[in-house]
């Protein structure tokens, strides 16, 4: 057990947890799917952002009860792609994140970052921060399953070379905290994408914080001390 | 109490409960923000769509610790304005809404809309709706003071010709939900405004649905009865 105590490590996803860029992964959802003749209110996409896209997409399918066969499924998935660089521009680190990261850092707290979204979008995203150099970063591509399974963040808690029950992960959405629970580490639930306090709690957040920046002024909360 | 009995009327809030447009005034408003050099999250604007314009602008000079005068204010809300009619031609109903409405003509039970939108905004968006002939819409320009102070619901309900305490409100935020508390009516909430559900709860409502189409499967739990 004596691996578990120590600093803590942390497994960040990156929309709406350090970047605020789920409204325009909604809307390039919306716009893909309407191309496709598919009507879904916004904010049952919202719900579902940073879950699987293979998820997303099945769930879709039982919804609408339409079947969509395998060349429509990889054009849905290239629009939304497509929409969301289109719109990264307007995409701005949420307050606090690159702090936050810059103190762990300085207080020698270990972090990766572990998103749903495949390496072409999470790279436009990631851009936007000031990541220091040699920070593990896992997406899609790189796991069998995404979020609500753990396999991002294990692999994410493997590449610093902690155990996962070491680990904070840090999320936005509903799929971050079960996959945190999954991995055996404890999430922690911000409100900057969009859901409510409420959802995240229940999803079995350790603490829900507003931002990044809420976090960050809380951050002895999660254990990580000045170093001596 | 003898007013208090019969058919409830319903009074509906429009962006979130009758077409999907939240996402798009938060675009516009994050837009109108940023061409004013202000920076705010976009979960921040989400949760206070649907509040009176001038509560949310009053409301985002102290959380970005800027006072702004009343030029920069106006072309706050111009340019939001602007960026939504820009926008609306992504909008649609929300599902059920036209149905829900045409089941409320046909079993007798009065409604009317109330939005804190001004005349202009609410136009193209009831546009979007099959709304039969007479029926009452009350906009921000109409009343003092827009929610979650009760006067754009109470106002209805005076155009209907019924006490407010026969009317459900029926809206997506917490501002309706507050707003029909003051004006002494049941609040039904919808989550299709992108709320979460115990948010609403929290707010006051009598009962919580996914959405317009949600409310019509269950009607009967509102007292609206098949016509004799």
């Amino acid at each position: 057990m004596a691996e578990l105590g120590g600093t803590p490590a942390f497994l960040f996803d990156l929309d709406g947890t350090l970047i605020d860029s789920v409204y325009q992964h909604v809307m390039a959802w919306q716009e893909a799917l309407s191309s496709c003749g598919i009507s879904l209110s916004v904010w049952r996409i919202h719900r579902r952002i940073g879950m699987s896209g293979g998820l997303f997409l099945s769930a879709l399918q039982r919804e609408t009860g339409r079947a969509l066969d395998a060349g429509t499924l990889a054009a849905l998935a290239k629009r939304h792609q497509d929409g969301y660089l289109r719109r990264v521009g307007s995409v701005s680190p949420l307050p606090g994140a690159n702090d936050l990261l810059a103190l762990l850092a300085a207080r020698g707290a270990q972090f990766a970052i572990a998103t749903s979204s495949s390496g072409k979008v999470a790279s436009a995203g990631l851009a936007l921060l000031d990541l220091p150099t040699g920070v593990p970063v896992v997406t899609r591509d790189q796991v069998q399953r995404a979020k609500p399974d753990p396999d991002l963040f294990l692999a994410a808690a493997e590449l610093l070379g902690v155990s996962p029950g070491r680990c904070f992960v840090v999320g936005d959405s509903v799929w971050d905290l079960l996959a945190a629970q999954r991995a055996g580490a404890l999430g922690i639930g911000l409100l900057s994408g969009g859901y409510g306090e409420q959802e995240l709690d229940a999803a079995g957040a350790y603490r829900v914080y507003d931002d990044a920046a809420d976090l960050l002024a809380h951050l002895e909360e999660t254990g990580v001390r000045p170093q001596a």
